[in-house]
């Protein structure tokens, strides 16, 4: 019997492929039209470089672009980036398609909703409450707050305990098949693999790990009814078998 | 011969007193709405005392007012005071009253237009540039960058290198006695004391180095005019003499 299911946040419950290459994008060309001497391309790569060497969180991606681009420091072009950065993520910040709507059906349905999720504490919470999703979940685990980043079972087994529910009893949904999947599925949970965004092809020696696959959250459900025995036998649902 | 005219930044060109109360007093409301165990009074003081130990340019003050409370952190309660102080901040932002048409008259006279501020760089240039007034000044000078604070001489002295201009060529407008007027009377300019905001009232023993004090930003070019020796005699200026 399925008593919880646990989501990852990132292209699983808000929509941020896109959000943050339209921000970064956003960025490089407010700093070029308030004066920074530099082409789009070189600007933008340089600066997912950046994002690749040291890491999406680190707090001061304009500075050191700048000093990759051999410039003088210049805080104007700073704030441009900043203005530019911030601006298009909130425009852009949207949740993905049936995540209310599914989330709600779980619900119905009497499930335990959380959370487990990698990344800066504060700036996950910013996605969930700018989205208005908290009062779905009844927990949120972010990996920098617990200590350990998925896919460690600590963090999994920890997603449990506070619903005091068993590994079989439980599901996890997912983008990333390492981190989400193959996590989820070490300590004995269901998985859903939700693939979708930037990582659909990604990780690909981790697929053996998903039980099951969908391109569409309003799948879940009846993935659930499936679980749970009660599911038609011809149900449509891409369940993954090796 | 008046050739520039510099303005301080907070308070003179942008409303920020007004902005930074809403914006505070909206994420200590969002925080509690979202669970924080506090009552609105007893943790606005908080955060203003705090504010006032460690400066408004701290960038921790939601984690340490959850210290000051006694509360344990929680990444939720901080993430809820982010967004809304970051989405009133920028509602509430506003240029003061009759600062567009000011400085489009002064242009006009000829006049070479600068901006002589302290606080961060990338904050002071982020207020510039969501209030699009960064085309209307030549110079922008942020003491945190140049290394002095005002009423230093040297970020005064700085600023009328950039224009090449003498002391008694320039003219300084701002609402603090103490940085802005003493500041810059001490190395010969002009000065006109913006009676404005909440320091109105305050380090009143430097009032004596204001030339003229004005509480409309639209009476500065006849304040020019006057020094250039156009002025009417019955002009309404509130010439300070002593």
């Amino acid at each position: 019997m399925i008593k919880a299911v646990f989501f990852d946040l990132d292209d699983t419950i808000a929509d941020t492929s896109r959000l943050a290459e339209m921000a970064r994008k956003n960025a490089i060309e407010n700093m070029i039209r308030h004066g920074m001497p530099a082409d789009f391309d070189t600007a933008y790569n340089e600066l997912l470089e950046l994002i690749k060497e040291y890491g999406s969180n680190f707090d001061r991606h304009f500075d050191y672009l700048l000093r990759r681009l051999d410039l003088h420091y210049n805080p104007k072009w700073v704030a441009a980036g900043v203005i530019a950065y911030h601006n298009t993520k909130f425009a852009y910040l949207r949740e993905v398609r049936h995540v209310r709507k599914t989330l709600l059906k779980l619900k119905e349905m009497g499930i335990l909703l959380g959370i487990i999720t990698d990344g800066n504490p504060i700036k996950q919470w910013e996605k969930i409450l700018r989205l208005e999703l908290d009062p779905y979940f009844d927990e949120v685990l972010i990996s920098d707050f617990v200590g350990v980043k998925k896919p460690h079972p600590k963090i999994f087994r920890k997603a449990l305990g506070k619903f005091d529910v068993k590994a079989d009893e439980a599901v996890m949904v997912g983008d990333r098949l390492y981190s989400d999947i193959y996590g989820a599925k070490r300590v004995g949970m269901h998985t859903v693999w939700f693939r979708y965004g930037k990582y659909a092809n990604s990780e690909i020696e981790y697929e053996k790990y998903a039980d099951f696959t969908i391109e569409d959250l309003k799948e879940l459900p009846g993935i659930i009814e499936v679980l749970n025995g009660e599911g038609k036998e011809d149900s449509d649902k891409k369940v993954h078998t090796d």
